[in-house]
């Protein structure tokens, strides 16, 4: 297993990355080649396809005294507090650590890469693979998921507060972050209004609160 | 990477496989989990879900002069006769030969295994990931997919010859091998009516030849 591409992606690091693909169309990611895989014969034709699958690796995973998995994982979905199997889940700690994304194909540039919407990976990861969607053979839009069924509430609030620095963000990355943001990038039934954290996106860094399903962005600088 | 299981499959060869997961539904396979990942709890839940992905090793290629895989395939579906580039198509023929299939979950068995019907993978697939399907994510019933945007035609009618041998195979191989068959197994635009094709099925091996649509079984036999 080699690496055919890199991902470029305003997500600097794992927290705020939405929990699956899709969840932050707004998202505007690249796929770019490594020079083996650059030519554009690699991808003709792609552009007949609206979405694409992405395999690829979860390279950020830390491994605490060694162990990159186990057998069971909590769900956050879950409240952090009930263990499923890990092949039940869609944990990145699991054998392989291979993460599985389909994502909006949203043009071949020129310099060959791939910009994609609503990428779920975090800035260097690796592809191994890349698919076109197959709506009569990958869409189910029937299929039963249990506890995992419904898209997960984008169910907070955003407010600007004044002198946030808002100014300093294109209209395309404050679209993203609304999307990033209202998914709650808090850790499993966090409760802590007095808490403030920190969301490194792009260039920038947000520092936020939440209270009452509101969350405030007080504060946005370039990051260092 | 390593393998997490194997699949146990009736396809004992290349041949006859359909193009995609889903398209032979009756088909039923198993995924045996190496002593390794077969403790009941990596899959614990996973009966709330009724599909899974499978991230499997296109293991029965043949490299010619060592070469796994081109920049550009001719997929079966433009006849064999235009280059899609590689990323543009499931060809197997692809840098680090991974294969996806969504599969329905029929069972996990009191062994560990899990039982899946609609699998597309010849037996002794090496698995390396299995993940829930998750409906809000995975399915796209709306994506576009030029080239391959339909289900391939199931197009043939299958006629099995008196005194064939039918008898020997039970209802449930019967019902699978009339939806394998019916995808047309041949090569892309082969027709030759005189021609006796040979595919092999679990134990049996069956002789058919193709002529105007009419798919017609010959004669079944035990492997040997």
């Amino acid at each position: 297993m080699q690496p055919i591409a890199f991902i470029r992606s305003p997500f600097v690091e794992k927290f705020g990355i939405p929990r699956q693909s899709g969840l932050a169309q707004r998202v505007v990611s690249r796929i770019v080649f490594v020079p083996e895989f650059s030519h554009p014969d690699f991808t003709r034709g792609i552009d007949q396809f609206s979405h694409i699958w992405i395999i690829w690796g979860f390279h950020c995973n830390t491994h605490d005294a060694g162990e990159s998995f186990h057998a069971t994982v909590r769900p956050p979905r879950l409240g952090g507090n009930q263990r499923m199997g890990v092949f039940a889940t869609r944990s990145p700690y699991r054998p392989n650590e291979l993460g599985l994304s389909a994502v909006r194909l949203l043009a071949v540039n020129e310099d060959g890469s791939l910009s994609i919407g609503g990428a779920d990976m975090v800035d260097g990861t690796p592809v191994y693979d890349i698919k076109p969607y197959l709506p009569y053979a990958d869409a189910l839009p029937g299929a039963q998921a249990g506890f995992a069924a419904e898209k997960p509430d984008a169910a907070l609030r955003i407010v600007w507060q004044d002198s946030c620095g808002k100014e300093a963000l294109s209209e395309g990355h404050i679209q993203a972050l609304e999307e990033i943001l209202a998914q709650d990038p808090r850790p499993a039934y966090h409760d802590a209004p007095d808490r403030v954290y920190h969301l490194c996106y792009s260039l920038f860094e947000l520092d936020f609160s939440v209270e009452n399903s509101v969350l405030r962005v007080l504060r946005i600088k370039h990051r260092s």
